[in-house]
């Protein structure tokens, strides 16, 4: 009699050789964990069918839902199908409606279905199809003895595609249902000081409510799952936004900068960048959001000394006097790229990236920040000894948040670039 | 008696509730490949002492290696030393080499090693201490009836320091050593193109010469591997570098913008960039590799029209008539870069990212590009109809590749965005 485990079983040489980073496990996961439901084991083979087999056979010995994930496609390399009729010890036929799917799929491409094409429709006898709506291979469900088995494409957007079906029949056998859940998207927070927050305060978290981290960079995502939206959990929510208030930048897969052009709108007002060290990425994030050209008109990427100059009307005398990498000189970019844009806010940074360039005054990783508008303007450095790409992700987002944090009129935090708040 | 198989086991909640993509285990894999070896089986479990024991007890009955990931740390979920020593039936005991390495690494940031810091001393009795230069928890190794147990720690920057010796033990196990390996990165070429170009070359491929691809995003590596390097590996070289042509951009990890710096390099010269619709990803990805202060002054990111006008010096008339996605406005906005910089080369794009902005004549993916200098400058348009974030960059990489082939002497692609090319 199996337990009630789910068991993943993927498929295919380019997991094993490292070709390819599986990132389809953790998009299954998720989708499972938003159902109420965990993986418990999770097993990886490369596409040979005598340990596919043996993987096959104990799972349907033990578990109670067998979740595989490719080997569905056209070639002789896709296995998926055969071993499981010889698992379950039925034939392969073509099935009516996987065939129709097929064929239909081509005929919208204007090919002509080839053997290799219709492969895809000779599934094990007794197998019911689960739709594909982006791709030409369907999944199924089989029972064997017990354990439902259910196959999946390994190309991430036609499983995603796929995964809502396979969830409904996950729950289906196994019980549960949709869970609430609530993600909060926060920056300038580590994973172990959010966690010494919750365990500091003494509110009282129910049985039902999990709480969970993912660290991105520069973001840490907070996690809240239910079993149901009650007074209890909205209560949970109400703590979670007061300890990490202004933390906070949205829910869902809200970035940084997002957040930013959100303030911008809701303000109407405008964003000017001058870039050094940073060359372009913080433009280049405010511009990968849809949106972005109602808030951001112009950036400036003076790069060497005299850009600064002819570009941003930086003087040649502070150059001289200060350096590049200096209060007066990032104020100053700061004047010039607001007086050439209708910006209302700018940020400018400047500092050395690395690996050459440093010196004993100023090491690789120092960087000044200047931001503001021209009767509001602040400046802030630092020093981050971390490698060239690193460091500009790190300033990049310290500088839009100092953008968010004087648009809502709140203080900057007191450390950015600290083990303890990125 | 165990057959001379590699199997990978990995253990972490954090794997199996979908909130960390595991890429150490490609990171192990590619690891092995270039000693000659390969995982034959992967199995990936939460921190749950039962299922360990149980797997842990399958590969050293099975395997002749078992790497495992994960669980080296201080706190209570870490149980792999814990479970090795009692699949192996001994006792862990306080090991003088890792006790040293934990009380220096607490020395060097001046805290006092607590129980939980010590706790990554004890190991199983007649382990052999495999050294981590970056983190505080050691690795080791132990036989367990002729299986050799290595354990790796889960943080990916520990693991990489500490895969060259894993790697040496296992050879050191089951033979084998150092491959000959290239690896060539190219750009505007895709992976079934690539396949078809060998497949119908006429060139005898040796046995021990396998020849694989790796697709990222832009660019599609082409590795060859063979067990030493011999005047056959170097025909074989050969002929890739004839098949490939002038696609390939370098060796290694070369990057699209690393190779079009290394030829302003070469030639001794400056590159200036004029941004609408990419918003700063071209100077982003420029300056994103080290030494691009010799090769790149300025960037413009003329979001808005008026900036266009403002900073750069296009035309009103020649925006109202033509509109800002136009031949005529790229050309002027690359004359106004190449006139307030010193650069001897520039590209200016501009198009229509969406979702939002599309028309009729215009839809969404619109796209112009001009390139090169004052007196020898290029124009090109297409439509690319995707998202923003995929649209941004490979009209980042198509103008950077344009970049690189006009200063080469080379011609431009016929087909940048089609699927055969990229």
């Amino acid at each position: 009699m199996p337990d009630s485990d789910i068991d993943l079983l993927l498929t295919g040489d380019e997991l094993m050789s490292g070709d390819t980073v599986d990132s389809n496990s953790a998009m299954i996961a998720q989708a499972l964990m938003l159902s109420g439901q965990k993986i418990a084991q999770k097993v990886t083979l490369g596409d040979e069918r005598k340990r596919l087999m043996a993987a096959l056979s104990e799972s349907t010995q033990r578990a109670s839902v067998l979740i595989m994930n490719g080997g569905l496609g056209p070639t002789q390399d896709d296995l998926t199908a055969e071993l499981i009729a010889a698992a379950a010890g039925v034939p392969l036929v073509l099935h009516p409606d996987a065939e129709q799917h097929v064929r239909r799929w081509c005929g919208e491409r204007s090919i002509e279905p080839n053997d290799a094409n219709l492969k895809q429709a000779w599934l094990p006898e007794g197998a019911e199809l689960i739709d594909n709506p982006v791709g030409s291979a369907v999944g199924f469900a089989l029972d064997i003895a017990g354990t439902l088995v259910l196959t999946t494409p390994g190309v991430p957007s036609e499983l995603r595609a796929m995964l809502p079906a396979v969830c409904a029949r996950v729950t289906h056998k196994l019980g549960g249902g949709e869970l609430y859940r609530l993600r909060l998207q926060t920056f300038g927070i580590g994973e172990s000081t959010a966690q010494a927050l919750i365990d500091d305060d003494k509110t009282h978290w129910p049985d039902d409510v999990v709480l969970g981290f993912r660290a991105g960079m520069p973001q840490l995502e907070i996690k809240l799952t239910a079993s149901a939206d009650t007074p209890d959990v909205q209560r949970c929510r109400q703590t979670l936004e007061r300890l990490f208030g202004d933390h906070i930048l949205g829910e869902d897969d809200t970035t940084l900068a997002g957040a930013v052009q959100a303030v911008l709108r809701n303000q109407g007002k405008k964003l000017v960048t001058a870039e050094s060290c940073t060359g372009g990425l913080i433009a280049s994030m405010m511009t990968a959001e849809a949106g972005a050209s109602s808030v951001f008109e112009a950036g400036f990427v003076t790069y060497a000394n005299d850009i600064k100059q002819s570009v941003l009307g930086v003087s040649e005398a502070t150059l001289e006097t200060d350096g590049a990498v200096s209060e007066a000189v990032v104020v100053q970019m700061l004047r010039g790229a607001l007086q050439r844009s209708h910006a209302d806010i700018g940020i400018a940074v400047s500092g050395i990236a690395g690996p050459g360039g440093g010196t004993d005054d100023k090491p690789v990783g120092t960087v000044w920040l200047a931001w503001g508008s021209a009767d509001d303007l602040h400046t802030w450095h630092t020093v981050l000894p971390t490698d060239r790409r690193m460091f500009q992700q790190l300033v990049a987002a310290a500088g839009l948040d100092l953008v968010r944090r004087q648009l809502l009129g709140l203080p900057r935090l007191p450390h950015y670039f600290s083990r303890r708040a990125i």
